[in-house]
C-alpha cells in the first residue's frame, strides 16, 4: 500500500525521528492505528480489539508488537524492527510496558485507541504522555520527490474524474445524490485509484453544508452540483472539489462563484515556501470577505494531505507553522448559503523553491451542464 | 445508519448507563469515534482530526461537542443531549475539559483518538481515567428484540452470497483472489447490506494465513478457497466463513474438514445462558484438539458482533464472563496447516433463553465445485 518501499528510507526516516526525540527529550515513541507506522516501518496496523504496538526506544532496537495472526502480513525488516507477536491469551499492554524500559517521556500515536492509552495509564502512572505528532509531524509533512511524484499521479487521475463530470459523462438528471457518488467511486478505481476515501455528491440546498452525506436526493433541472471526492494510489491520496450547474447559471450564483474562483486562485498563489499557513487562509478570506461572503465561508481553507486525506499542515487561523518545500496541501474556500445552494473548489498544491505546483489542473469553472 | 431510532430507546438507554456509572463511582462519559456513542445517542463521529465528542455526566445533561461542519448531519434530540457546536480556530478539548465540571473519574471510549486523551491529560492530569467497556459492554452485549432481528436480517443476507458461493454461481477458477473478494463484496450490497466490511479470499497454501489480504494469486484447480467476509445492513453486522474445494477433496483435507464441522456444531450449541465465555472456546476447541489439530487452531473461537464486527464477549480463554440472553457472537474455529492450506467455519449465533439461536443457516460443508 506504500509507494517508497526500500528499507533504507525507512532507516533514514528512523534516524531523523530519532533525532527529533532527542531535541526534544523524548525517551520512547508508540505507533498503532493510522500512517505515522507504514511512514516508518511500512506496516499498517488493523484497527482491531487486537493490540499492534510499534515501540521504537530513543536509543535501542525498535519491536513491532503484533497479534500472532498479523504477524504473516508483516514484511520484516531486521534492520528497522524485531517482530514481536503476542498469542491470544497474552497482554498485549504488558508487552509494550516491558518493551518501554525506562522511557519516563513517551510520544503517542494520534490515531491509536484510547483504550490502550488508558491501560497503560494504568500500569505505568508515573510517565508523562505527549502526542507523537510532535515528532512525526515535521517530517511527514515534508514531502520527498517520491511522495510528491504520487501525489501528482494521484492527482492526474481524480483530474480524469472531474473531467468527466464537466464533460457531462457522467449523468447527474434525474438520478439520487448517492447514485452518482457510487459511479464517482467506480470511476476513481477505474482511473487507478487503489481505494475511494470519500465522494460527496450534494445538490442544491444540501451543497450548503460542507460535509453532506450523499443520499437519496434526486438531481434536478437548474440546481449546483457539488462533488468533492478523493482515494488513495500507491498510498498518497487525492482530493478535488468541483460543482457543476444543470442549467443556465443564475446571476448570483455566477458572481458568488467569480469571487470563489478568484479566491481558490489566490490561495493556490499564496502556498510559498517561507510564509505561514495562516497567511494562506487570511489571503484567500479576504477576497471572499471583501465581496461580502465572509459569513457563508464556515470553515478553514486547507489541510494537509498526503498517505492521509487530512494531516499537517492545517491552512487555518491560528497555524503560524512556516511553510516549507515539500508541504503539500488542499486550497478549498467555499460559499454556503443556507437552505439554497453551496459551492466550493479545492486543488492540492504542493510548495517547491520554485513556487507552488498544483497537483488539479482541470478546468476551474462552474461548468453549466444541458442535458 | 441505526435500525432503532426512537429517542426513547436512546433516553432508556442512557438511564441505564447512569445506573452503571453511579455503581462504579463514574463521574462522566467521554465517547467520540466507535459504535458505543450511535448506540446511545444516534450519532457517528467521524474519524477525524476535529474532534466530536459526547460528554456524559452522571448527573446533569448530556452534550454533544461538534465541529460546525458536522453539526447539520447531527438529528438533534434535546431530550437525550445539547448540541454544542465548535468553531474552526476554537479547542474542542477545552470545551470538553469544560463540560466535565468537576468529574473526576472519567470514562473514555474505547476507539477515542489518543491524541485527544493526551491533551486532555495535559489540561486535567489528576483526574482517573478508565475504559468506558466499564459502563458501555453490558449494555451492548445484551441485543434487545429488534437487534437480534437486525442481526437475523443481515445474517440471511450473507447466508445468501454464502449459497451463490458453494452452488458455483461465483466464478472462481482463474480468477484472482482479489477479484473474488470484489465480486463477493458487490453481492453482499446487492443483498441489502449497506456497506462491506471485509471479504477475506485465501486459496490454497494462503488459507492458512486466518487473516489474509486477498492478492493477486490466481485461484487453481484442486485447491481450497477460503471465504469469510460480513458488512453492515440497518446498522448491524454480518459475519459468516465458507470454504470451498475445486475438484475432488484429498483424504487429508476431508478427514480434518470433519473435525472442523464437529467443533463448530459443538461451539454453537455451547452458546448456551449461564456458561461461560472461555467455555464455548474450551468446548470447541477439545474436538480440535482430542482429533490431534490442537497446534493448528491459532485463535480464539469467538467475537461478540452487533453494531461492531468485533466487540464484546469474546470467547477466548480467561474470560470468565457468564453468557446472557441476547448475546451475539461468532463460533468461528479453523484449522491452519502452514505452507499447505487452511480451513474455518463460521456462524454468528444469539444466546437466548430458548438456546442457541443461529443466524447463519447455509450449508456447513465444504462443498466441492467442479467447475
Amino acid at each position: 500500500m506504500t509507494a517508497i518501499v526500500s528499507h533504507h528510507v525507512y532507516e533514514a526516516r528512523i534516524d531523523r525521528v530519532r533525532s527529533v526525540m532527542a531535541a526534544r527529550g523524548i525517551d520512547a515513541l508508540l505507533l498503532s492505528v493510522g500512517h505515522d507506522l507504514p511512514y516508518l516501518a511500512g506496516y499498517h496496523a488493523m484497527p482491531l480489539e487486537r493490540l499492534t504496538m510499534f515501540v521504537l526506544p530513543r536509543d535501542g532496537h525498535a519491536s513491532l508488537i503484533i497479534p500472532k495472526l498479523e504477524a504473516p502480513r508483516v514484511v520484516e525488516m531486521p534492520s528497522v524492527f524485531s517482530l514481536l507477536p503476542w498469542g491470544e491469551t497474552e497482554d498485549p499492554v504488558a508487552l509494550t510496558h516491558k518493551c518501554l524500559g525506562a522511557a519516563q517521556k513517551i510520544a503517542v500515536g494520534d490515531q491509536m485507541w484510547a483504550r490502550f492509552l488508558v491501560e497503560l495509564l494504568a500500569v505505568r502512572p508515573g510517565a508523562t504522555y505527549v502526542r507523537a505528532q510532535q515528532v512525526m509531524s515535521a517530517l511527514r509533512a515534508t514531502k520527498d520527490q517520491a511522495e510528491i511524484d504520487a501525489l501528482i499521479a494521484v492527482g492526474a487521475a481524480a483530474d480524469r474524474v472531474a473531467m468527466q463530470l464537466q464533460s457531462g459523462d457522467i449523468p447527474l438528471l434525474g438520478r439520487t445524490e448517492a447514485q452518482v457518488s457510487a459511479d464517482i467511486s467506480a470511476r476513481l478505481i477505474a482511473e487507478g485509484h487503489d481505494k475511494v476515501n470519500f465522494a460527496i455528491v450534494a445538490a442544491g440546498e444540501n451543497a450548503a453544508s460542507p460535509h453532506h452525506h450523499p443520499g437519496s436526493r434526486i438531481i434536478q433541472r437548474d440546481e449546483i452540483v457539488l462533488c468533492d471526492f478523493g482515494g488513495t494510489m500507491n498510498g498518497y491520496c487525492s482530493d478535488i472539489t468541483r460543482c457543476v450547474y444543470l442549467g443556465d447559471i443564475p446571476t448570483d450564483v455566477a458572481d458568488a462563484y467569480a469571487v470563489l474562483k478568484t479566491a481558490q486562485a489566490t490561495g493556490v498563489s499564496s502556498a510559498v515556501v517561507g510564509q505561514t499557513c495562516e497567511s494562506v487562509d487570511a489571503r484567500t478570506r479576504a477576497v471572499i470577505e471583501q465581496a461580502g461572503y465572509g459569513d457563508y465561508f464556515v470553515h478553514r481553507t486547507g489541510h494537509g494531505i498526503g498517505m492521509e486525506e487530512h494531516e499537517d499542515p492545517y491552512m487555518v487561523s491560528g497555524n503560524t507553522e512556516i511553510i516549507a518545500a515539500g508541504h503539500a496541501f488542499s486550497v478549498e474556500p467555499g460559499i454556503y448559503i443556507p437552505g439554497k445552494w453551496g459551492m466550493r473548489l479545492e486543488d492540492i498544491v504542493v510548495a517547491t523553491d520554485a513556487g507552488p505546483l498544483p497537483m488539479n489542473k482541470v478546468n476551474h469553472d462552474l461548468v453549466a451542464i444541458h442535458a
